[in-house]
């Protein structure tokens, strides 16, 4: 019955196939799963975190009461009431979200995908911040944009260098809040007139917020939907307030992109999971997340200032870093003659672990950079970690 | 802080996006979810067959015992565990699979997507059955293909005109067992030969097999993935053998291209739900779905024959159908000139629905062509639903 000495295919890999390559740093940060290892690397949110007691719960009532619903197809655009509870958590006063602006996807990295299949073809220009999300270049890269790298500073991206670069482009892609890599945050002052621009532009501008929620200092400044929600594709998760593995987030924009996105998402997954979206509704609509969330911004934050104070402490005067208000990372720079990825390299024989900054840059990578994270490590941890890194760093000097 | 009268946004969309339409039958169909329709429409498994206590202990399980893990991000390529589990249940005594060859994905919908997208450029030729499945010709499209239309009969594809017609194809996408929408099955010789000139020609060989577990009548057909592991593509899923709302399937192929599989995923979603394949991992891995699918077998297969028994009983003798040995789906062909589209219309005014058949044609529409499904209905409507579409056809000739 089996064929005997076939042939061995010989693979002819679609041409954004082709440009797909196995990342050397991927690999090297295969090894920081070990326990031995100090990892700055992830961006993991802590499972300290999960609320596993009161989503079992949630499993529970769903299954024995709507198990038939729950188990069976669902609506390509998500779950009504879940929709629906989106929509009021996003509305202000003079801007009100309807539930049908909000699609449900697979978790915000299906948001970016879907984004980039509706809206990008080869050759398109995509405005991105350098640095930018490396999730979202990897997405939008897979329809093989022409990127153009907005410049920005402390207070993030620089609104005139929009409208200076992006004539023409099919959409811009921030993340103002706490910012992965950086960890900075875009001012009030620039959410006005990114909008602005990007309304007089004609340009959709994609706001992604996974880390809003996860304000340390202060409450966490207007979104630029609420600005221009006929203009402004906003971007949520559950996974940094809830639990990353269940696989969900959501995209808000106006009708015309959520039909499409609609059919762009019934020919890429037909749906997502009912039960996930049930289970997070009964989870989240009796206000769990407002007494919950401020559990994560105390943890978060007591280790992001011993991370802060191990910085100040142990890397040499020659480096500088970000003082994030909130989220995850800490974004250092060092000399620029010291390449992060041999750094990484060095820091891995003594059991530390961080992200080398290069990959996060769309077009020229500024190799002498590199991302933190500090939810994941206690305080004594973080310190020892710092502090190795800051002697290998004062040896590269 | 609103920004005063905006312009509303042009929207520039994708030139895959621009030929995504809003498909007249969907809407047509949304009317079939109401409860006084007698609907053959779906493509929905009955949820009568859904293991919720099973599932549901699962859930607390893993829960309580793994929550932290399950609850975390998980690795692209899927749960270890699952996968050797699937690998395990697919090899054969002389074709063994590894569980480096299986990825899971966000059900069997998200396969297509990943596989098109390595695999299909712009104009890339790509081999289909005539008809083929609505689902696969939505993914692939978006991918923009020149479809080849390969002819077949009862017997299914017809593998001299793969030889024929595929000469510099990416692909060849067949279902071989009780096809979606025709029902019929590929006889053991075709698949023999189709794996051949497959393989002699270069050619993947995608095998699409929701339902084969489904058998009706007899132990199901050999797998051609286990004729050839390096040549074909084998494509499962969990949704008609437990639920489908999990959205959990799989697919297996020769290294190269699970490799490109899994960046291309990374990219598109990160992973599928780790909490999701921890718990199916749990329901099936002592034997369960041994003891579960013959109850679904059962089930089906008596509202099968009740559907076959109306169709002899109440439609004119110049309409056809297949006799499908398991699956979910009768295949009617009416008279020529009957446009099936137009019968939906007056079947729905007498509560019935069914799919016409045009758009599982990849090129070529044969619009007197109609799909029937018997899962969801007890016998006594099946009886009444054929009735009505018997008299209905009677008066069309």
């Amino acid at each position: 019955m089996k064929l005997e000495n076939p042939t061995a295919i010989q693979w002819n890999f679609s041409q954004r196939a082709q440009k797909l390559q196995s990342s050397a740093i991927r690999e090297i940060l295969k090894v920081t799963m070990r326990p031995d290892i100090i990892s700055f690397a992830g961006g993991l949110p802590s499972p300290a975190t999960f609320p596993i007691a009161e989503m079992q719960a949630a499993f529970d009532k769903v299954l024995s009461q709507q198990g038939k619903i729950a188990l069976q197809y669902g609506p390509t655009d998500g779950y009504g009431p879940l929709r629906e509870w989106v929509a009021n958590r996003l509305s202000t006063a003079d801007a009100k979200i309807d539930a049908n602006q909000v699609i449900m996807v697979s978790g915000s990295q299906q948001g970016l995908d879907l984004l980039a299949k509706v809206l990008i073809d080869e050759g398109s220009k995509v405005m991105v911040e350098t640095p930018s999300y490396l999730g979202a270049l990897q997405a939008f890269s897979m329809y093989e944009p022409e990127y153009v790298s907005i410049p920005g500073d402390e207070g993030g991206l620089i609104p005139e260098q929009v409208a200076e670069l992006g004539q023409g482009a099919r959409l811009l892609y921030a993340l103002p809040n706490f910012q992965n890599p950086t960890g900075r945050t875009l001012s009030l002052e620039r959410r006005e007139a990114l909008v602005e621009i990007c309304a007089r532009m004609g340009i959709p501008l994609i706001e992604d917020d996974p880390y809003g929620a996860l304000s340390y200092r202060a409450e966490p400044l207007p979104k630029m939907l609420n600005m221009n929600p006929n203009g402004v594709i906003y971007m949520g998760s559950f996974s940094k307030v809830l639990t990353p593995g269940i696989r969900l987030g959501y995209v808000v924009a106006p009708r015309p992109l959520i039909e499409k996105m609609e059919q762009a998402k019934q020919a890429t997954d037909l749906h997502t999971a009912q039960l996930t979206q049930m289970v997070v509704y009964e989870t989240v609509k009796d206000g769990f997340l407002d007494k919950h969330i401020p559990t994560i911004r105390k943890l978060y934050s007591d280790q992001c200032d011993a991370m802060l104070a191990a910085l100040q402490a142990y890397f040499p005067s020659q480096a500088t870093w970000t003082k994030p208000e909130g989220g995850m990372f800490i974004w250092v720079t060092l000399p620029k003659h010291i390449d992060s990825a041999k750094l990484l390299a060095q820091a891995i024989e003594h059991h530390v672990a961080f992200v080398p900054g290069g990959p996060f840059y769309a077009n020229t990578p500024e190799t002498n950079t590199l991302r933190l994270s500090f939810v994941t490590v206690p305080p004594a941890k973080i310190r020892e970690g710092v502090e190795i890194l800051g002697k290998l760093i004062a040896t590269m000097l």
